[in-house]
């Protein structure tokens, strides 16, 4: 695609004001907003007011006036982005403790196997390992992918499934697992940090059980945001919160000393509600309330084709199904030496990440992505390959982190 | 104390600086410090500098530029508020979810009775409850502070205290109850929430072995900040954490399947590390080490006597120690009509806060408190409690919060 095809098409994406909502530094190329989504103009103003004008000038009586919502406020918001009704989410802790706790919760329902897959996002199986350590008769059992269907067997409790892989970006199909969990008698707990805000999620129509999720990706919630969590309806009388904090109590300002549980989903909350965190992650739902999830599906589907034609090109095996309904809204490139890759595009401006051993991952986000970016990309992309520019020894040494 | 005399005494003060460190409202003297500490200017610029320079412009690069370290890096700076060593503390989660992970981690290692104390701060217990839950053979044993020495006998794996008492300001001595409890065969773990940056504290030269704190009252990181733990290095090869999650991991971007603790303190991560939160944090604890402890300890006895010398002569029953050292840096009041007195208060720019059934609690603190303020608040207490103000039928209908 030429610079001037890809303008033309940026033109004409209803998308494209989206944009400027975003502060995104010059002379970057971000495709990285599927590991930390890029600053909205709106968090940064939300995040001043609630320094100013709560903590700084309300101080305590803040919680009176929205602190104490915040995390079914958000929550909602939220759940109308992933297909979920009101009082079903809630935004609090990380993604790691929030899986903890659904799945302690889940297997103390009804003891068993959790099932899940071998190369999921890690913190599901790190988390899953110490969750069935917390309930008698519990036990972890993780299969390759193409194994799944036949391990789903009557022993299996609940099935851990990262909905769009970290790495892949494959897709499992969310309708189709859940009824196949249901039909083993099973239950299922759905990670969408790679998917809510990125592709079209129904949980409710699905029939889905249980699903948490990250704020910092597709969210634009900022580093570290706080994580949410969903249980459907029917489940929140039965499931109870191992991290029995004051903050899900029924009554916390009672002071108690027994716990009771709150009735609805407040008590999946533990401790204190992260209220900076909060405010952001809140700025940046709303902002992804406002885009039609079909035109960043589409747009979405665009940019990975663009990519996608790039790596054909220049040799790079795509990892990533070619088909839109089964992937995310990442591409995976391998490259035996991806991660020295990674860093001679980064050192030319192009913001991608690497996962190990051999994958360059590249975040196509169509609410602040446009054609001309991923064209301009692609050009330094080709030059990397083409130049072998990854080869200089300065990137040989590793970072911890990319 | 007249107006005069306390001014005098706020002319002598060392620590009269700090107040100009804080944004605190016109019209309010704020003696809730010790439930939500005031906003640090300082924190405003880390929280401003986070957003911009960090998020806003660095991306995902902020996790190699500081963000990766900020849990041991403020822990690290906790520490040496409390008698920690470097290495020993770090920065994280809700206390709540703390509090969760090292009771289940202790009991693991040492299965038997959790010890603590009736009318213990809630999540304390609550949470208490939930981690017994996940250990077998671990109970929660809860009796009367006076019945606790005689209760610590040889099942008892783990005290559990909270230092400074969130209602009354009881303050156990840390040293006597960490080696009676050594004594018994137990390890204790210390909640300092109410005591962290209000009071002196040695853990190391106690021998204490946990402890957990949060990061909004007496450290000013803001609503909700991220609480932090205490491992003494002795025991950390030993214990684990049931929250296994990646940022634990002994190599979190290796992207293992199973979980390998990380050999420090690291390990008590579970999640994605709260970055504006952290932010906010860093600097009210920074703050606070700029302050000479002793000093801090000696004007908050002053405060206090001149608060209760005031309780005293309106007939206002002291429910906190007269002895600093057997207390904490608030005072609480006891009155048939606690919360109403309160919200008369708050009307007046008073701002405490009420604890059920029947405290009216100050907080008193050095950093940013003058004598004047004191004196200022007492001649409205005075005004409320003559004129029954408290009365007012406005008062009746209660929040849920205050």
């Amino acid at each position: 695609m030429t610079l001037e095809e890809a303008r033309a098409l940026d033109a004409a994406d209803p998308l494209a004001p989206f944009r400027a909502r975003f502060a995104l530094p010059e002379g970057v190329i971000y495709l990285d907003g599927n590991s930390l989504g890029p600053l909205p103009h709106a968090a940064r103003e939300r995040i001043t007011a609630t320094v100013e004008a709560e903590w700084g000038t309300r101080l305590i009586r803040g919680w009176n006036e929205g602190w104490m919502e915040a995390p079914t406020r958000i929550g909602d918001k939220i759940a109308r982005l992933i297909g979920a009704a009101p009082g079903e989410v809630i935004a609090c802790d990380s993604t790691s403790a929030n899986l903890y706790k659904l799945i302690v919760g889940a297997l103390r329902a009804r003891p068993g196997v959790v099932l899940s897959e071998a190369g999921n996002f890690p913190t599901d199986l790190h988390i899953a390992q110490g969750a069935v350590a917390a309930v008698p008769g519990a036990a972890l059992r993780v299969v390759e992918r193409d194994q799944l269907a036949g391990a789903l067997t009557g022993e299996v409790a609940l099935l851990l499934l990262t909905h769009v892989h970290y790495k892949t970006a494959e897709r499992f199909d969310l309708a189709d697992w859940t009824a196949r969990a249901h039909a083993a008698g099973a239950l299922v707990l759905w990670d969408l940090s790679h998917s809510a805000g990125a592709v079209p999620i129904d949980l409710n129509a699905a029939g889905a059980d249980l699903a948490v999720g990250c704020g910092y990706k597709y969210l634009n919630g900022g580093p570290g945001a706080p994580a949410w969590l969903f249980v459907a309806e029917r489940h929140q009388a039965a499931l109870r919160n191992p991290l029995s904090g004051w903050m899900g109590h029924a009554a916390p300002f009672d002071f108690t000393d027994a716990y009771a549980p709150a009735p609805g989903i407040r008590r999946w909350l533990a401790g204190t509600p992260p209220i900076l965190g909060l405010a952001a992650l809140e700025a940046g739902v709303a902002l992804m309330l406002e885009a039609d999830p079909a035109l960043i599906a589409a747009k979405s589907a665009r940019l990975f084709d663009q990519m996608a034609a790039a790596a054909d090109a220049l040799g790079l095996e795509v990892v990533s199904p070619r088909d839109p309904a089964a992937r995310g809204s990442h591409i995976g490139l391998r490259h035996p030496h991806a991660y020295e890759l990674c860093q001679a595009l980064i050192e030319r401006g192009v913001i991608g990440d690497f996962r190990t051993p051999d994958v360059l991952r590249l975040g196509l986000t169509p609410l602040y992505l446009s054609h001309e970016d991923v064209a301009r990309a692609v050009a330094i992309l080709a030059e990397v390959i083409e130049t072998r520019a990854w080869a200089a020894p300065r990137f040989a040494a590793r970072k911890a982190v990319t």
